[in-house]
């Protein structure tokens, strides 16, 4: 199986006393379903990873996989955490649950450790003990560390570590690790870099904006496809601004605002994330009556 | 009580398969009690903090509550994590188990979203239901996050929150704080800053070195509370290097190494941070043998 | 006139004794003028334009202005410098000798101060005052400054301020520029981005690779027009490591080193830039051979 | 001769029109003579260094040069400029005017070029020409490079390079600079730093504030030579916000706005900077009068 094509890596949704609302999560993903995505991830950046527990990271994974079974789609886990033993036992419980592959973000807390020895011996590990793709998650943005190339050629090497997401939007790198390495699997973090991606062979992307605007995402991918390049500029440009509120801008609370405005359930947020103010509600409402309207 | 001197913040020992060696943690709990330190703090940066689960964390807490109960000197605990609500729930589980306050690293994984407003509101509500005195921990090499001076004044405000330990040795920083607020409890972040830190009006140092070489730092103390100030400086600058080794240096598994040459059980690192190698422990021994000289 | 296509930012030939080689510069000039380029640009990044004197600049130009002068390209000045009205002195200088545009680096020794009203007072004097359209240069790497896209957004209304070159490669925030100002030229700074940027509507690239290899990137030009994006993708990845090596890799002193293994003249730089070492020189022969081949 | 004790490192005055006044620079400088300074630095960062011409500095030299002659006191010039040869001439200049020693920031602009290779073969080609001691100034905030310790160390076994003056105020690379060559001097870079900087051996500051508030700063030094730390903690930590303001803060502009206030020439900025706000300006009026209250 090739992973490729659009991914949300969605919100994990909660109660207003911030427990986890799984029929929510049902709900949403449903919905999902019957968008242009070709999957989802979960838990990523979008997801709140980082606040949620190993048993609610287990109770979504359960909850993806009974919505997914039969669905003719995948959905990816999110298992990267700051130890390896740790990342490993949660890689097998996603498999077990049903995850086509696994997007793993680096242990980042002792930044200055986490050398090309260390990161090579933990996704190494990880890799040989997987049952399921291994895929390297790189943003520097909220970890701190951004691959080297010369980490990533390496990486590329072994048979379970088949791709990447980049959320630095980094196309140089990219370039460089798809000469080196033209078979490596590499996902735009966002749909804003979703063409210039595309342009240098990458498989698609996963990003914020595809929980509430798949459509437009999927129409600059189907534009490629069909060399129908002025078609596909013209859309990518068009979402700049949506796209940079919902993830950059106004963060996850951004996101589940904006969802909440087109039919999923976002809720809030948990805390330390405070739900967005009074100014980014009017500027994500006028962006997403100008999405509705194009 | 008010808080100063001189602290260790203790790395937690792990046996050769990575599991917690509380066995050991007690050994050197009662040895650390034997040297000049006015108390320890667990678990910091140097504890592998990161790397335990909610079940370690308190399993050392209560270790470590047994050994100094009515030994005079006291400990503090590290109960900063990523949610607001976890983070207060393991901070009444330290004050249950003896801890005389709670040293708190900021929530780091949406270092965009941690702004001035999250950042009080967190440790507002953090410092409103802790029966102990909250202090903030500045670490940026780690947690991408710097406190500005604006937010550090603000916080400065809650009566239960008394102070912080600066990582990032920032003197102008510190000063400026200081001049604010003159009654805040200013720690340095490294046995290499005391001095700077001491003139000008810190409470002391929460150090790596500390751990293994409480004397020198305590002498410095001791110089500089007695206005022998080419003595202190004397000392302070004879530590420099070994006080870099072991921290910004060599990380963890440096600590981990260097208490194993004295007298304390190191023991190895949990992965992904791997142990030291040839290189650098010839460059430790060398460091420590020079300093059992001195 | 439209500023458009493939220019290559040239780099200023030495002598041995670091002295200006007009002639050298002179014989180069004729034999850009039969590559696949629209144009060239100098002084800029890769001419050592902080290492020439006001005298030196305008020799340059002088030649340059002969050389073109009928030749159907055109050429673009460097006139960015610290001070307000030195750069818009050297400006008109340009404009007398023939430039058909400025690029313009910003003021950037006291970063701090470079705010969104300092640079825009900055720009819109010089564009009040310049014969010819105004280029920004936004290179982060050399200026420690990043151009904030509302300043971008701002500047883009006044009428003489008609593009930038972004050599951040900043996919992303030049996609967002282009929603706001949709006439506004950008130019890729580097030729491993030309294809992505182009993608998202970029008018060209002024880039360190097409003073030796100004073939294969119009090719990846001619082949976007062509809407043949298999091709255009695989051109665009082979030159990736070149790419790399002859800018971020080995800066100057390797491209000057390349353009002496292609039929140029590179020569010497100037201190305290040193030539390439014996490991550089080798990697480059190597991937200019590849280049040769392909 | 030592250098050492408490440096300014002057404004130099324009007149409205931006161009130099040679006479308000004359009239500044006797003022400064009555200060309890040590000397003056010019050009440095505070000088607008950046934005003189070669002409302009050495008008100012031979301006400080006799103003000095037989006062008793020295004055250091700033030499650095992006090119090798060009430094060392300005240096042969500086030694002719009467500097007594050159502060040398590094050649910047090719930031990532400028390794520890090419740093040591600069420095030591100029401290191999200069008649006149050799200090390193760092200023990362400005220069985007922070020397590496081990080129700090490497460069102070030059017998021509006797100090440096750090403006990243790293009391942590200056102690283990200190550890490594004990007689080498180090100047604190701002007067928040004085103390600290102090407390491990450095010799004195070249700050921005000794401009306009000499008096505290030496006060400080004096009674940390007393022995006298409470006095010096007091007044170190009553000046840390004016510090702040004069540099960090409000930048040169701030600066010549206070010494407006202070019985000197302050003047306007060159372009592209400009003058301190009216916010600005009811902020430093109330620092200055609170440090005449003093």
């Amino acid at each position: 199986m090739t992973i490729s094509g659009l991914f949300a890596p969605i919100p994990v949704p909660f109660n207003k006393d911030e427990s986890l609302a799984l029929d929510k999560l049902e709900t949403n993903l449903k919905r999902w379903l019957s968008q242009p995505l070709d999957g989802v991830v979960l838990p990523g950046s979008n997801s709140e990873a980082p606040y949620l527990s190993d048993d609610e990271r287990l109770a979504v994974w359960q909850v993806c996989g009974q919505v997914f079974r039969d669905s003719g789609k995948i959905w990816l886990a999110g298992t990267g955490v700051e130890r390896t033993p740790d990342t490993i036992r949660l890689t097998l419980k996603a498999a077990e649950c049903g995850a086509a592959g696994t997007l793993v973000v680096p242990p980042h807390y002792y930044k200055k450790d986490m050398t090309h020895e260390v990161l090579l011996a933990h996704y190494r590990s990880l890799a040989d003990a997987s049952p399921i793709p291994v895929m390297i998650y790189n943003i520097p943005a909220f970890t701190g560390i951004d691959f080297e190339l010369k980490t990533l050629i390496a990486l590329a090497e072994h048979p379970n570590i088949i791709g990447m997401k980049d959320s630095s939007s980094n196309v140089l790198k990219m370039g460089q690790l798809l000469q080196a390495r033209p078979d490596f699997i590499v996902f735009a973090g966002t749909g804003g870099a979703l063409l210039p991606f595309l342009s240098i062979g990458a498989a698609g992307c996963i990003s914020a904006l595809s929980n509430v605007a798949a459509v437009p995402l999927k129409e600059i991918m189907n534009a490629f496809a069909a060399c129908d390049l002025e078609k596909a500029r013209r859309i990518q440009i068009s979402i700049m601004e949506i796209n940079f509120a919902v993830t950059g801008g106004y963060g996850v609370p951004g996101l589940k605002y904006a969802m909440d405005q087109t039919g999923f359930y976002g809720g809030p947020p948990r805390r330390p994330l405070l739900p967005v103010g009074e100014a980014a509600r009017k500027h994500l409402d006028r962006l997403i009556a100008d999405l509705k309207l194009a």
